[in-house]
């Protein structure tokens, strides 16, 4: 199966999720753990999409999410930055969604500059993330999740 | 906004739903209505999504669904015949809704010939629905809608 890039942002504007998960986390210095996936769910007739989609990226791991549901989901802040983000700075979604890519986008880059990693960075994050999602909390994989 | 056609194939992927209706309707002669329909639903902050679709196909109507959800629909045995249908002949689907796909194309197809107007073609008809939606029982926003 091959996917065109218009295809995969069509599918990820209908079916993609962008969350920051903001953990706490012992072992951290910081005590928190920041935590940045892209994820797309799908029952599991269509598992053949996401390992499409999987070696369309290039990444990510396909796994089971819950009951007949597995997903596809990239957690690599390497891959986030380096491929993910990229795609859809250069393949712009249509939907709403689009503002949660916005923020995504900031955490990653935020990260990629190590500021997770200190107070103020954090704070910065946490304030971000909470703006993330709000209009389809209920859509979220990932919010479903926890 | 220009949606692509591998966008909105991308989009249906993920959001569209084809359905069909079968009802007890007095006025019909046979007893029961057939009701094809094509449908796409979004939460009411992508509103501008569906008119864009809308546009696209150059057919169907943006209505409430239910809650903050909208919907854009069509109906017309025209439209899906002419427009809908042929749409995602030439621009196939990628993932398994394909299959409803082609079973609401023959459905379609049937009562382009007026086949659901006699007996025996609205049994065929049946059968074929009956086959339609099986996997995404909870996803598919027009069985919820009943």
């Amino acid at each position: 199966m091959k996917l065109s890039k218009d295809w995969v942002v069509g599918f990820v504007d209908g079916e993609g999720c962008f969350h920051v998960g903001i953990n706490a986390h012992k072992e951290m210095s910081i005590g928190y753990q920041v935590l940045p996936e892209f994820t797309i769910v799908q029952h599991q007739r269509d598992v053949q999409l996401l390992y499409a989609l999987k070696e369309f990226f290039g990444c990510g791991v396909v796994r089971r999410n819950h009951g007949d549901r597995l997903s596809l989901r990239v957690r690599g802040l390497k891959h986030l930055q380096q491929i993910v983000v990229p795609f859809f700075v250069s393949n712009p979604l249509q939907s709403r969604k689009r503002a949660d890519f916005d923020k995504f986008r900031s955490v990653v880059e935020l990260m990629a500059n190590d500021r997770h990693l200190a107070l103020d960075g954090l704070a910065e994050i946490r304030r971000i993330a909470k703006q993330m999602n709000r209009g389809n909390l209920r859509e979220s994989p990932a919010t479903s999740e926890t």
